[in-house]
Order: C-alpha cells, then sequence, then structure tokens
C-alpha cells in the first residue's frame, strides 16, 4: 500500500497539459478564450491561423476544425492522448470543468448567477457574434449581389444586440463598481469586450448605444487575465 | 437545536419553484428548454407567445426579454422572490446547476464529455440557428431588397452546419448505438433534434448531408424527455 506521503504529488500531477491555441490575433472567439486560460493561469502555445488570407479554409485547419473557424484547443490528458476542441463558449466551459481550482475562475457557482453569466454570454456568443462575423457578411454581400448590404446588417445586429444587453444589465439594477456579474470578471466579460472591440470596427456608436456596458470594459481593460489577451499583444498582430 | 430528523425536510424543500415557461410551439429554442424542463423532472406552466403574429415585439414581452426573443423562464427562489431569465443554453446551464439531482441530467461530469456535449451545442446553438431564424432571413431579405436571399442564406447555413457536425462526430468514431455524447441524451441532443426539424422546412437533403446524426434524432424521437417536448403537442400548437 503507498504511503500517505506520496499523495500530494498524484493529486497535483496535471490532469490535462500540453496546450496549444489555434487563433487569430483579432478574432474575438480567440480572444475570450486567451481570457480564460489567463484566468486559468494555464501555459499555452499560441499558432496563428490568418483568416485574411484563408488559413483557416486550407486542409490543414479543416481537419481541425470542420466549421473551418477558430479557436481550437489542443491538449493531451494524463496518458498522452491527445484531444482537439472547438467553440470558444465550450472550450472555456472545459477550461472551467477541468481546473476548478485554478487561480481563478470564470463561472459563478450560485446557480442563478451562473445562469445570468451564461445569459449575457449567449447574448452575445449566439445573438451578436455569429451574425457580425466576416464569412456570414461577406456570404450576405455575395447571395444579395450588392457590396455593402452584409457589412449594414452585421452593424446593425451588433447595434441592436448590444442596446438589448445594456437594457437586460440596467433592469437589474446595473454593474456598479463591478462587472456584469458581480465583482470579478466571468466568462460573460470575456465575451464582452471582444466584442465590444468589433462594434468599433463597425463604428457603432457606443458613447450612445451602451454607457453601462463601456464601464465594464474599462475595468476590464485593466484587469491581468485581460491584459495580455489583447490582440496588440499576440504574435501575429499587424500594425494598422 | 432542531432534531436531525428534520434535515430530510428541509434539504427537499426546492430551491426555486413556480416555473413559467414563455416559448412558442415551433420555436427551435424553446423546443430544447421543454427537453430540459423533462429531464429534470420539473412542473411547469406554458404560456405561449406567437411569433408569427409579432407577440415578441410587444410592450409586454419586450419587458420580458430584451432582445425581443423566446423563450424566457421565469421562477421564484425559495423566498418567493421572482427571476427571469432568457437565452435557451443559459436556461440549460442554469436548470442543470440548480436541479443536478434531478431525474436525470444534461451535462456529462467529466470534462472532456462535457466540453464535446458544449461543443456541438454551439455549433448549432451559435454555429447554425442565429443564421436562419425567422428574423434573421426576413432582415436580410429586406437588407437586399429581394425577397429569396435571406432563405437561400439561412438553408446554406443550415446544410453547411450540419454537415460540419456530421464529420466532427464521423472523426470521432459516429455514435455506435448511443446518442451524441454517450448512451444517455445530453443537452446536445436538445439541440440537434429541433434543429434537424428546422433543415426540413428549409428542405435540406438530411440523408445526404448528415446520415449519423439522424440516427442520433430516431432515438431521441423515442425517448421520454423529448416525446412530451414534441411542438405538436404543445397547446399553441396549430395544424399545417
Amino acid at each position: 500500500m503507498p504511503s500517505l506521503a506520496a499523495a500530494p504529488t498524484a493529486v497535483s500531477a496535471p490532469r490535462y497539459r500540453n496546450f496549444v491555441l489555434y487563433g487569430y490575433w483579432r478574432s474575438s472567439s480567440s480572444w475570450r478564450v486567451r481570457v480564460a486560460l489567463n484566468a486559468k493561469g494555464i501555459d499555452y502555445e499560441s499558432r496563428a491561423v490568418n483568416l485574411l488570407q484563408g488559413a483557416q479554409k486550407g486542409d490543414e485547419h479543416a481537419a481541425r476544425n470542420a466549421m473551418e473557424q477558430v479557436p481550437v484547443l489542443e491538449f493531451e490528458d494524463a496518458l498522452g492522448t491527445p484531444f482537439r476542441l472547438t467553440q470558444s463558449v465550450a472550450i472555456m466551459d472545459f477550461l472551467e470543468a477541468a481546473f476548478p481550482s485554478g487561480t481563478g475562475t470564470l463561472l459563478p457557482s450560485n446557480p442563478v448567477h451562473l445562469g445570468m453569466t451564461k445569459e449575457y454570454t449567449e447574448m452575445i456568443n449566439s445573438g451578436i457574434q455569429p451574425l457580425q462575423n466576416l464569412s456570414t457578411f461577406r456570404k450576405i454581400d455575395a447571395d444579395a449581389g450588392t457590396e455593402g448590404v452584409g457589412r449594414k446588417f452585421a452593424a446593425d445586429a451588433i447595434r441592436n444586440g448590444l442596446a438589448a444587453l445594456e437594457r437586460l444589465v440596467l433592469s437589474r439594477g446595473g454593474v456598479g463598481e463591478g462587472f456584469l456579474v458581480g465583482p470579478v470578471p466571468t466568462l460573460a466579460d470575456a465575451c464582452l469586450v471582444p466584442q465590444l472591440f468589433n462594434a468599433r470596427r463597425f463604428e457603432v456608436d457606443l458613447e450612445a448605444t451602451c454607457p453601462e456596458l463601456l464601464k465594464v470594459e474599462a475595468r476590464c481593460k485593466a484587469h491581468p487575465w485581460f491584459i495580455s489577451a489583447e490582440p496588440d499583444r499576440q504574435p501575429d498582430a499587424v500594425s494598422a
């Protein structure tokens, strides 16, 4: 029978390891996952997939992600078996489940607070982001046969979605001195910050649309989980 | 000091109660939540919001859901405080957290299996559904100034998304005799079944696109969580 003294080593051995994140510096979904990896204190290798050059459609990346998108997280389990996961929210939920006692947590344990966190997350993740990404608005332009239709559609989706999120947050009393759900950032904040960045690229008037959300963004910008996740700090960043 | 004999009553008192689901019989997101409520064995009152008549845009419903969508789940906590939650995946995650020991569970506890469940869920919830719902394809038609552009866009999104999901599931060895992730239905299956229903409305050739996913659908159709959640069995169902 092993001595009890051996137990701590076994317990502290990582159950999952050798993380590789395939992403793109300016991809909002990649950005979310970088925040989550930081929150969990996980070291990872970053590999760039150049979306503007269409690298996501190449055979190599399509084999990693059937949707031809970023991010993709690769890792190994304790036995060295490789695994690959796509979809930013799924990756963040996996990280939370795999490392519940990481340096931080992005999901509140109270069920109602968890529900609110996921509600805000999905208002962005399924309510806004898919309607404004590059492949969506390019396809709308192609289907409509008119340049610019897709970009207008995207900008409207961002403005309407952020306005709805602003109304909901205010209906619950606003954010006070905190983040979207309480005094520490959650998965919802990890989705908000990249979405606001995209909103500016589509020239949405954020001061008019969502002043309460901008308070949250300012607090996130100063938070360590967010600072090193900024697009400009990624190895594949290109100066504008 | 209370006697230990009193403990079981306190433990079995519901922490959340008086559930009301605002939905629409044919809404795929409402359908998902009905499956989840069934999986948890939760009694609820069903209230219809007629999307075809635009009831979701009325003041009454807009106050319930800032995105002017269904579903909305209303409930009270143990002290009788009312609460309201939107976004189907957020509602399902809330139910799982609030009733971990319900009659069934829609989320596997193994982190990798959880990640796969959420990956399939989000491939549908954010990768397909937002690109094919009524408000999206109507707005694309309006922006493009041409009837039918939105419908083609929606059908393409469903076909491409389901084809990607089929490839991913097959790359992991297929579903065997089970559901999308193992021998019991998960949140991913609750999203798949309504999406396949919508695919038929858009005349997507499912036999050609995703034969493996159709096996899962057939098993779900015979499962008790799914049977009473069918659109045709809802009080507001209209015969086609």
